[in-house]
């Protein structure tokens, strides 16, 4: 919507990255064959917030009855940003990690995936209140920023856990003193920025003696680089934890496409889950 | 000296860590072998300030009588270090990169090297001075941080190379504004830390959208991780590159044993070179 996520605002463009809906017409082969078929898709062309969108074949999935349209609304992005992830942490060879922006729906996802995986994580916090909700979700420790025993919790946690992968959706100061005490070997892997702060790099030496780095995450570079049986692995195995309840949507409100530019922003801020336009 | 390199410093034990030598006595196969050689070593068990010092048999290496006894003690860890730089340029395929602390003996031997390569250096200095020298080394551009034009000349040149990697040996707020101009891909590979300051991260979100990473370069990890038959060819190479000429260590001062510890930093704060200890 702001135009912060690698894609510019164009004026009288739809909005929105992903949706779900039935193929009405098809160009091609294998958009022909999806005529008539429910899917979830990007909105490659042109954006997912309206009636009709155009997108390419390759990027429409064909869904499941048992996935609900919430959910298939939202399979994509987050999904296969959580799993892409969950990768990265088993690609490190680390059994635990830390995650900012735990309460997240993608921080969610990512800890009941991270569980099911045998992974430790670390969930991050601002404000006390969801500890037991995260801890239901599949965290093994949470930890809260704005809390005054911040630094010697997440002290206590790195040592017990050893994390080496910081999957940081914040980029703010409390991300890079984390970062700073972690373990040798560690990966910041940064992929939102939610703070205003720019972070300051205050033991650069850590970089040459402790083998530490610095690195991004986007789905956009993701998604093409990755070898296909192993994307439509990961789109079979989104759909099954959806399917099986493993995961689910959270939905905080259902608004029509006409009002949905007015009522959005409300809505989104109250931090009770995702905000589904119906055309 | 300062114990700031990735060794502490302990006392009544010798400071140095190379230098050259002959074999007085060895102990299994290997090191017998090396009596009454002259080789070049690293101290790894005893630091080589020193008349005697104690390395392993692995890490001395055999010269040629064509190496001088300077270039013979300073043939290990800058030249390895300026072969594995220039290795991380080729690695990230990129055919330009920008190097600061660039007038230091380390920086002339990643400059000649580079130009051999056919690798386009942008060199970074503080002061203005050895602009001519530099370009003679091999450097294509020379920016200057304390210059008035320097964030202009920055963007030049950096639109005219498309450097892909930063080698730093300073970590210091200009070297982070260098790597935020630089293009998508950029490796920000720290080998140094000569400045106090701590950088900023201003655009976290080159991390995500342009593929940035920051990593460090420890010759003594790479060392043990590079393969045999590449460490090997890269001994070879480097005393060739004494032997031709085509390097050379710049020298300063020789002072003997006795007098080292009171006379160094005032000959090494001269800037003109290494400083070499003779016993």
């Amino acid at each position: 919507m702001q135009g912060g996520y690698g894609q510019p605002r164009v004026q009288g463009q739809a909005a929105g990255f992903e949706g779900v809906g039935r193929v009405v017409a098809g160009n091609g082969a294998l958009a022909e064959k999806l005529v008539g078929q429910r899917v979830a898709f990007l909105g490659t062309v042109t954006g997912t917030w309206a009636r009709h969108a155009l997108s390419d074949a390759a990027l429409c999935i064909p869904l499941h009855d048992a996935v609900s349209d919430a959910d298939a609304a939202a399979l994509i992005v987050n999904p296969l940003t959580a799993v892409a992830l969950v990768d990265r942490v088993k690609t490190a060879k680390s059994q635990s990690f830390i995650l900012n922006a735990a309460g997240s729906q993608l921080g969610r996802l990512i800890l009941g995936l991270a569980r099911d995986e045998g992974l430790a994580a670390i969930a991050v916090i601002r404000r006390s209140g969801v500890e037991d909700d995260l801890r239901d979700a599949g965290a093994d420790a949470v930890l809260v920023t704005s809390a005054d025993d911040f630094t010697k919790s997440a002290r206590a946690a790195i040592k017990a856990h050893k994390p080496r992968v910081l999957l940081d959706a914040v980029g703010d100061q409390a991300t890079a003193d984390l970062f700073f005490a972690m373990p040798n070997g560690t990966r910041w892997v940064s992929y939102g920025k939610m703070s205003d702060e720019a972070p300051t790099l205050s033991q650069m030496g850590q970089f040459i003696f402790m083998d530490k780095h610095i690195e991004g995450f986007w789905l956009s570079r993701w998604l093409p680089s990755a070898p296909p049986e192993r994307r439509t692995a990961v789109v079979t195995q989104v759909q099954e934890r959806f399917a099986s309840g493993k995961w689910s949507t959270r939905v905080a409100a259902e608004l029509p496409l006409d009002s949905a530019i007015d009522r959005i922003l409300p809505m989104l801020a109250t931090g009770r889950g995702k905000v589904m336009i119906r055309p």
